[in-house]
């Protein structure tokens, strides 16, 4: 079967390279011949072993009998939307690193693979190279999680992490980060916390069956973090680290949350430092499981594209595990089911307000259990007398 | 389909348990009706609602053209093996959680499975509840795997986590760990790290496709490890864990080594504590990926073996990627095809009969990287002046 690499950025070129130097390793794994047979981009490809295969017209593609499944690696909703569909209805496969999409259009692509007896596979789009959604799909399918918190983003990970170690200010970091090529010139999706959030709705969706929408999760980034928050975090034997969560609740409705989180050493989240990526499921039947590695970068993200493609090749119908469904009503529980403990720092002492709270150092303290709407009253209350500077809740 | 479950111990009960209560979800799971059909042991079930498939009677499971898949959770080689093969030659699925088995049969059991188009299943035989063999031999199978590091036994892991964290002597937490369950009233095949060689072999003639045999793996226990291994390790920014390794070398054979080892603070593997286990792989394609979970207990194994038995089910044909042969030569490497950095512990200052090593304290040091006959040499000599306390290798 020929594969359609659509997009020659940093993680098609990656797939490309793999299909045109492994094609053996490849065509064992899938069980049959699998070979590069179109690679479409809007620009020229430059000078690349298999510039034969370049095209720009996607109907050829789609024409063509023998292309069994196109890799979608654009980027962003259109045209990527519109390729993948239309590959589906006509009874290809697709798979895709295409996080935005997936978080956005996830359902409807399952339900029109569904259709046509082909699949939609995205292991590419939450943490790179780390094998996650294929488990959660087979494995832990019937493992009733009740619980996901992921360290999801590899570029806010190294940002925190330098400010941890070496005391550095979030924006001397963030320069590295772009320098390093970590983050991007607009670093926004990063940084504001909008790439976790596109990752933990499709986790959220994929566990639970119906579709939790990355508009309604309730979104915070690490720019509001200071070197003094950090530092006084680590002096209390904690890090900060920018965590999505997503919790089942007892009605069925989920809680879910992005935001820089206080993580205590010792804790497996703890360790995952740089640009690595963590996942940790909680099940009934299997307690606590957690996914570590590479959450970024060409060939991580790259060799996960390939194992779907291997994946869809050697698979000859629809997998009926991976699925789910827009509801009708929202599955979002709201932002105040759900409490937590939160770390804030004053510029005064504020015990005689809080006098349940944990004073950690003159002016940092631990509050207990609070919902969003009770710790936005003890702000103003706060505010009223001294200056609230940070509150970051804590991770338990 | 029925499903046959061999063996109504710890695990065993607990496959049966959620067969019988999550019928409906296994059924969905699967894609077609499941239900539990069998349960042999030897002895009788007592009062359980599903005490009607009782039976002693193999040959009954055998010539039921209903049951597709037989469980098997009794343990060691026989009758287990037995019953496994004759199974898979009736065309029937098996899965298992007997690590014993696994390791010392599975190439063969792989090759029978193949050869009657039916699959041979042991997600539960390595880290219990944690997705582990089925992203081995899917996402990962092209990913070009060169390491794997595990601690692969909970009950070590329990018992070293406890000298660490409150000083104890090796035989304290010993009883301790009997107290709990966490080890058996013979604790041999965890402490001797037995368990830990089994799971590394099956780990390694899976990724590298040829059996290594546990019996060609230098294995080391955790009986001798001191409380003041560990609290001198501890001010040196490390903990003692118990290792299993295995290393593809350039020529294509392996090295494998299961032995205590030093960890350092920060190491994704150095917050793995009590009775979790973790296995670390390095990949060409991925970099590390780490799978962190429960190693054992009843429900997270059981509900390994229910995964195992689920796809199984659903699916036609024997699984491609899933195989290994045993090989005509040995795949194993030599002990002296490695070199480690070394902690040693002495009863006197032998600065000046390893002037590399760096000097951690008045008595212990770190010797730069040794092969295992070096060290041996080095031991002698220090011997010959004063008394080598302690030799554990360094994780890097």
């Amino acid at each position: 079967m020929k594969i359609a690499v659509l997009g020659h950025g940093t993680v098609g070129s990656g797939v490309c390279e793999i299909l045109w130097n492994k094609k053996s390793e490849v065509s064992s794994a899938a069980g049959k011949p699998v070979e590069l047979g179109y690679v479409l981009d809007i620009k020229d490809l430059g000078s690349v072993p298999y510039s034969e295969e370049f095209t720009k017209d996607f109907s050829a593609i789609l024409s063509d009998p023998e292309v069994g499944t196109v890799a979608e690696c654009i980027g962003g909703l259109e045209p990527a939307y519109s390729y993948i569909k239309s590959a589906l209805e006509n009874g290809k496969n697709a798979v895709t690193s295409n996080k935005e999409l997936v978080a956005e259009k996830g359902a409807e692509l399952l339900s029109i693979a569904r259709a046509h007896n082909v699949n939609f596979l995205f292991e590419a789009s939450v943490g790179g190279g780390i094998p996650l959604i294929r488990p959660l799909y087979t494995s832990l399918n019937a493992a009733g999680i009740t619980e996901i918190s992921g360290i999801l983003n590899g570029t806010t990970n190294y940002i925190l992490t330098k400010m941890f170690r070496f005391g550095e200010d979030y924006s001397d970091a963030l320069s590295d980060a772009q320098k390093l090529g970590y983050a991007e010139s607009d670093p926004s999706a990063d940084v504001l916390g909008w790439d976790s959030c596109r990752k933990i709705a499709i986790l959220s969706s994929l566990v639970w069956g119906r579709t939790l929408k990355p508009s309604e999760i309730p979104t915070e980034g690490i720019d509001k973090i200071t070197a003094e928050d950090v530092k006084t975090a680590e002096q209390c034997g904690f890090s900060i680290k920018l965590l999505a969560r997503a919790k089942l609740l007892s009605g069925g409705k989920i809680f879910a949350k992005v935001s820089p989180a206080l993580v205590k050493n010792g804790s497996p989240l703890s360790t995952v430092s740089d640009v690595f990526n963590a996942v940790l499921i909680k099940a009934e039947t299997t307690g606590e499981v957690l996914f570590y590695g590479k959450g970024a970068g060409k060939m991580p993200t790259a060799s996960s594209v390939i194992a779907d493609i291997i994946e869809a090749e050697k698979l000859d119908e629809n997998i009926k595990s991976l699925f789910w469904e827009d509801g009708a009503q929202s599955v979002f529980a709201g932002t105040d089911s759900a409490a937590k403990k939160y770390f804030i720092r004053t510029d005064s002492d504020v015990s005689a307000i809080i006098p349940k709270a944990e004073k950690l150092s003159e002016n940092a303290f631990l509050t207990p259990a609070m919902t969003e709407s009770e710790i936005s009253v003890l702000e103003e209350k706060i505010n009223e007398h001294g200056k609230l500077l940070s509150k970051i809740p804590v991770y338990e």
